[in-house]
């Protein structure tokens, strides 16, 4: 076990050495639990040096996104703990202000840490505490808007926050944008590498904690020659270091000192290698970005065969529908292989963009391409796709652009907690006027509605929401056994009896599985309501009950209350999804029974519902304990 | 009346006459009608110059935030209609496909352009068109993540997109932003004016038309001197011209002749005065910058006296609280003039920032301030909170922060139109877990809800909503008949039979004047409801009714029917607000017409509700039209 405690009197080997022990760490728990591996090994080194320097007890220490928080949380008294990384009811993947004190501010998003570091300096200033504030942030989190704002903002707001740019070359996938190139080109650099060898030289005999004044003279005046300005922070009014190593230990605290004491903001530019120390991570990094549970020994994940996602479903489904559609273009924020459109952009580079973290970019980019008649298809996570918000609102439906919107990860997403599920997705499209949402209930019916939607054209503002779920299934088959359908009907599963349950998309096989005897139907399409089919339904049944994958709060079950009362079919409903607060972490299983959103809780709710409401009683609709 | 069509073979002199044309139209016009008069007098030569060059009928020209399309507007045979500007049914204020097809892409909110733009490239090259794509943008646009995001991305993507920077060193108040300082020190510099001197003097004596060749070769050499990267541009890849007088038609239009053939990116710097050829607007270019009308001679609006604004009262009501609560903090994002903080910014200094057209950064900022204990107050119109979702969600609900977000403009803006009504605000809040959201319903209730929240400590991620309105009052009088209450009951205003009538905030006005013996409750909490209240209603009322001004679903009305039907008590519930599709431009009267939210509206759906669900006719509830 390791603390920060332990970090003030380490020497470089000592620190040295735990770096390997955290990394060990590390890779035990990642290989167990999954996780994001690449960024945490990547980090080790930084966060050590950063943590002898800065005290995240006293100093305030921000991460952006906080996906590469391992070493952070190791170090701040979470070593046994870690054991439990992203487990219900254990350790979040993510920095998160409930979990530590030390974890200043909670993220999973990228983009936020230097506005909310303004933030907490602006704050500690008025309430006359001083204290460092650094920032450390990805390169990919420079693509974003939200950072570039801010850091625009530094120094018309007399800021002296230390920026710590942890630059790996990567966001998820490769990276993308000008300061991007920039920077590729700065760590091949001449300049660098001489200053490198310099360093190193410099530091080569003596050790970090001895002669640490004496060296840091010499440091100073090589950094001097160094300290150079990429323009970009320059334009900015930044004070710019490096490229600096960012597994060279002594460099590192050497560095970290001398800025401490700054009394403007700066840049400390490291580099840092994806994946380090790890040889299957170093060479998988795309990989190991956010991986399943491996074989610590060989790398090898343990995955099932012959299972695929929904996000490769639909990204070999577009594939095949832009070969013969030459209006189809293909858009992601980062995400190329989590949206499942690796292929797509190596079959069809033309019709291919990743335009970074940039949600907000990537919407009216294809509201652009749209207006001059393109189809643009944009993928992007459900929680991420909240960024985006407005352009939906501003630029596309507002115009009745034709853009189609896949909604990957919708619903609970599992182990990476709050910051990612994607349960907001539906109560958002319905206030968008005369959008469309559709939610294929499995692999198959996806196929089939992407394909609907695209051959059928189906216009304007069109989302299609999946989850973040396996399923047994090769795609060829898929693809052959496809049809076209409406997707704007609903799909009656079974016919029973007095109640009907509307479940949408994911929850079809919940609700089918918990063996009630009721009509079950497809919410296949959200909005608009298949109002002939809820007709029917509603004439015909005594009660009904709506089962959604996100909040309930402006979600689908409200809709249909809203069209009932509408049309004077006033009658009870039970509507089920996510109540009115934050979802944790855990497996999606855990999730959805914390949720009683699983078959066994959905069965317990009807029967109740029916016994309490309407005077049916469980057995009545078959629903003896099997 | 003037169009493109004269552009082609015009003299620089027939521009400057053309100029003076346009501005005595625009001014004419927006006297008459209100408008965005400052921003459009400064690009009138911009205008002139780009459309003798670029066609806009063959190019695409895309205007960021469009607010200052006027001249576009009337060049592009809108002379005669422009006279309808802002009116209902007449021509809207800002660029919409709706209205032109050579408005290419509508806009409203800033920062949209690039994006858009390089969507259109991308999209012309795939389909074979060639086209020059060009893109106006606001320096104040600058400062916003969605322009930075795009502006990273023109290389990458090998954009050829010629960006033509409009710079006035204002956004709408004036500029914040390390760019922005750099500009102003551009703006100002030696090279500059020298280089001014120079072209004037090169240009003085022959005219446009005739030796054009030989003027330009003389230009381009002294360009070439001047051709120099301002570094940020650069750090982009970005080859930068400028920053030349934006009123100079001459060397606008050499200039962009010059880069019209450019097969690689280049922006343009062109410095504009906000206001020009006007003095008044000259003077006082942010009360200019949306003006509301006023007289052409003097320049003096035509204001109500002794009229309070929502936004006023807002300001003054904060600036009292935080004269005696030294946590409180005051954000605003570029509108310290629009939200009525201005005084507050002058008054505490320290405690108010303007962070620019950065919404996004303005909620993460105030997340961090609450971090770390302040209490931030983020004022944003409604409409530009959506760019903001996320940040709500992600910084402030799910850490439980407290921070008290001043949502200016809520519902229908009237003249300003679909890019600008408050419609969405209540059912995104409603989305946010835990939130609450408030409603005023006078600038009494104002007062006496932010004081009640502030000084009952009502913790959280919390909305209060107030409309683009004034009303008779003296602010001094509002502070001191104020008293706290407690803002999530509702209040019951007149107790009447049968119906009920749940009026939320702005709506109570309306509901009151419709005069209806019905009973009429002021929802001042939308959230959480005030279920006490709510069960009363329900149990001694037959009917219910509910009005809001905002989007039907997933708003106020549809959480009535959802707790309503979760308590079992199952009744018709009538719901009125906005429907599922944009309001249009027009006075806020005319719209709430439109939208049947209008007293006379309310009214006769109310009776004709009650008539026809209910069975009560209307004379039984008093309806007896006065």
């Amino acid at each position: 076990m390791l603390t920060i405690d332990q970090l003030k009197d380490a020497k470089v080997e000592d620190l040295e050495r735990f770096a390997d022990l955290i990394r060990k760490r590390i890779i035990e728990v990642v290989s167990q639990n999954g996780g994001h591996l690449a960024s945490n090994l990547g980090v080790v080194e930084l966060t050590l040096a950063l943590y002898k320097v800065f005290d995240p007890r006293q100093d305030v220490i921000v991460w952006d996104t906080s996906h590469q928080c391992y070493a952070h949380k190791l170090l701040t008294y979470r070593w046994n703990e870690f054991s439990t990384l992203r487990k219900f009811g254990g350790i979040s993947g993510f920095n998160t202000t409930k979990e530590s004190p030390l974890d200043r501010f909670g993220a999973g998003h990228a983009g936020t840490a230097v506005a909310a570091a303004l933030g907490i300096e602006k704050g500690l200033n008025l309430l006359g505490q001083k204290k460092n504030v650094v920032v450390v942030l990805g390169d990919g989190a420079l693509t974003n808007g939200e950072t570039l704002e801010s850091l625009n903002q530094l120094k018309s707001l007399n800021s002296k926050l230390k920026i710590v740019l942890n630059d790996n070359g990567m966001s998820i996938s490769q990276n993308v944008g000008a300061l991007s190139e920039a920077f590729a080109k700065l760590r091949t650099s001449q300049a660098y590498l001489t200053f490198k060898n310099l360093v190193k030289k410099a530091l080569s005999i003596s050790s970090l904690g001895k002669n640490l004044e004496e060296e840091l003279k010499r440091l100073r005046e090589s950094l001097k020659q160094f300290i150079q300005g990429v323009d970009f922070f320059e334009a900015l009014g930044l004070k710019h270091i490096g490229p600096v190593d960012g597994h060279d230990l002594r460099l590192l605290v050497g560095i970290f000192e001398r800025i401490r004491d700054y009394d403007y903001p700066v840049v400390v530019h490291v580099v840092t290698q994806k994946g380090r120390g790890y040889k299957p991570a170093e060479e998988n990094c795309v990989f190991f970005h956010s991986s399943p549970k491996f074989d610590p020994e060989s790398g090898e994940p343990v995955l099932k065969e012959g299972w695929l996602s929904y996000s490769e479903v639909f990204g070999e489904t577009l594939l095949r529908l832009a070969q013969t559609d030459e209006k189809l273009f293909a858009i992601t924020a980062a995400m190329p292989d989590g949206t499942g459109l690796r292929k797509f952009s190596e079959s069809l580079p033309d019709r291919f963009v990743d335009l970074g973290i940039t949600e907000q970019s990537c919407v009216t980019f294809a509201a652009g391409l749209a207006s001059v008649g393109m189809r643009p298809v944009v993928a992007i996570y459900s929680t991420f796709l909240q960024r985006a918000y407005d352009q939906i609102v501003h630029d596309v439906a507002l115009q009745d652009l034709n853009v189609i919107f896949a909604v990957d990860r919708a619903g609970l997403v599992g182990e990476d907690g709050p910051t990612h599920h994607g349960v907001f997705d539906i109560a958002l499209f319905r206030t968008v006027p005369n959008s469309k949402i559709f939610a294929p209930r499995s692999l198959q019916d996806l196929v089939n509605v992407l394909r609907s939607v695209v051959e059928m054209n189906v216009n304007g503002t069109v989302a299609i929401r999946y989850p973040k779920q396996t399923e047994a299934g090769i795609f060829e088959e898929l693809w052959n056994q496809s049809k076209l359908i409406d997707p704007f009907q609903w799909e009656i599963i079974k016919e029973g009896k007095d109640v009907a349950v509307l479940a949408v998309g994911t929850m079809v096989q919940n609700v089918l599985s918990a063996n009630l005897n009721a009509t079950v139907v497809h919410v296949r399409c959200v909005k608009p309501l298949d109002e002939k089919t809820l007709l029917r339904i509603a004439e015909t049944h005594e009660s009904i009950v709506t089962v959604e994958e996100g909040v309930i709060n402006g979600g689908f079950g409200e809709s249909v209350l809203n069209f009932l009362n509408d049309r004077g079919l006033v009658k009870k409903v039970l509507l089920m999804g996510i109540e009115d607060d934050f979802v944790p972490h855990g497996s999606r299983e855990e999730l959805l029974k914390l949720q009683k959103l699983d078959p066994e809780s959905i069965r317990d709710r009807v029967v109740l519902f029916l016994r309490k409401e309407v005077g049916t009683y469980g057995d009545q609709v078959g629903m003896r304990r099997s």
